[in-house]
């Protein structure tokens, strides 16, 4: 089966508000630019194409920097609408897409051929991610409409079952860990031996130890 | 491979502190309760028997209520010397253990003959849980020394290839997710369908929805 990976991202600046009592505005551009690469990259080895898709002309520049296919948005879409042209793009040329985040760095740590060979038995692979959302969505060029945003994750097996589609839940920790916390970055930190984002929170000397507090991990710069 | 599935539980009285906020002693000690249902009744139906130790009279009568084999603390024992003494009780008549705290509800959402079948191709398999803990590890009784405490997950795995034993990780979302929180008791209200964990918060009328704040989820109960 044919396969393209699409990766939506809005914007490296003015992102991940939650992290900036942690993170200047050019680290949380940084981190951003090293997990687009940790999610490519994983892909990349296991697909026959990786597309970003986005509005902002850095991104798309960062993007094709790094070899990947790139697609601007048409007109002001939301997130759905925008996966929605991406698949309308892919459609003519691949048996299906799979649709990732562009801020689960742990990817490569899951087991990716694994998480495709679900496709081969099930019409839609879903991978749950931290607070309901959805992190990784495997399925035909639409076949259903998308449902990213709010419990996601919930909204999109009710989508799939409405149309009698077959749904696999892939339980994977390592793809369930999207970075928009302080807590993310200990947890990269932790598990992200080897890739990028980690590589580059080492470099602004982040290091992580665990916290008896609401936060089960607790990152602080040394001196 | 004859199998035990050990389960050590502290208390249900003062324990999970950090629900405080949210839960009641009396209604934390019910969602322990509920949660040691879920633990034990997923592993019942993969192990040959399900083993709680404890040094609480309490918790010993509640399982052994639940119709599981009890076995008391001997002597002022951390959580390793316990699940020590525990293989050592199991090793005469148990080729392996599988040993997961008592507070992983969404257990029996995982693939639990599939984290088994691991332990085929495998001295030792270890699941990783949120903030760099160990929520499931199956070895040969006595294989090795245990090392639950802070980032036990990276400990465990460095003292068995210490021994030369070889090491596979069962990535698993549900898994991961012990609860400790209240963003915690968010993902089991979501996630947690048929478990008695969600029923009995469900029955305290505890709702979730998402939330943009330092948390994901955020918990409240109804009027």
């Amino acid at each position: 089966m044919k396969t393209c990976a699409i990766i939506p991202v809005s914007r490296f600046t003015h992102a991940k508000t939650r992290l900036s009592p942690t993170l200047s505005p050019s680290e949380r551009e940084g981190l951003l630019k090293a997990m687009l690469m940790d999610v490519s990259g994983a892909l990349a080895r296991h697909v026959d194409r990786v597309l970003v898709i986005s509005a902002d002309e850095d991104v798309l520049e960062y993007a094709y920097s790094l070899g990947l296919k790139i697609l601007e948005e048409e007109g002001e879409r939301d997130l759905n609408g925008a996966l929605e042209q991406a698949m309308d793009f892919c459609a003519p040329e691949f048996d299906r897409v799979i649709i990732t985040p562009s801020d689960i760095p742990l990817i490569g740590k899951a087991d990716v051929s694994n998480l495709l060979d679900h496709a081969s038995r099930a019409d839609v692979v879903i991978a749950p991610a931290n607070g309901g959302g959805t992190n990784t969505l495997i399925l035909r060029p639409s076949a259903m409409s998308l449902r990213f945003g709010d419990c996601s994750f919930f909204e999109h097996i009710h989508e799939a079952r409405e149309r009698g589609l077959s749904v696999s839940v892939y339980d994977s920790f390592y793809l369930s860990l999207d970075v928009n916390t302080a807590e993310d970055l200990g947890e990269i930190i932790l598990h992200g031996e080897g890739t990028h984002a980690r590589e580059y929170l080492r470099k602004l000397r982040f290091t992580v130890k665990p916290s008896r507090g609401s936060d089960r991990l607790e990152v602080s710069r040394s001196p």
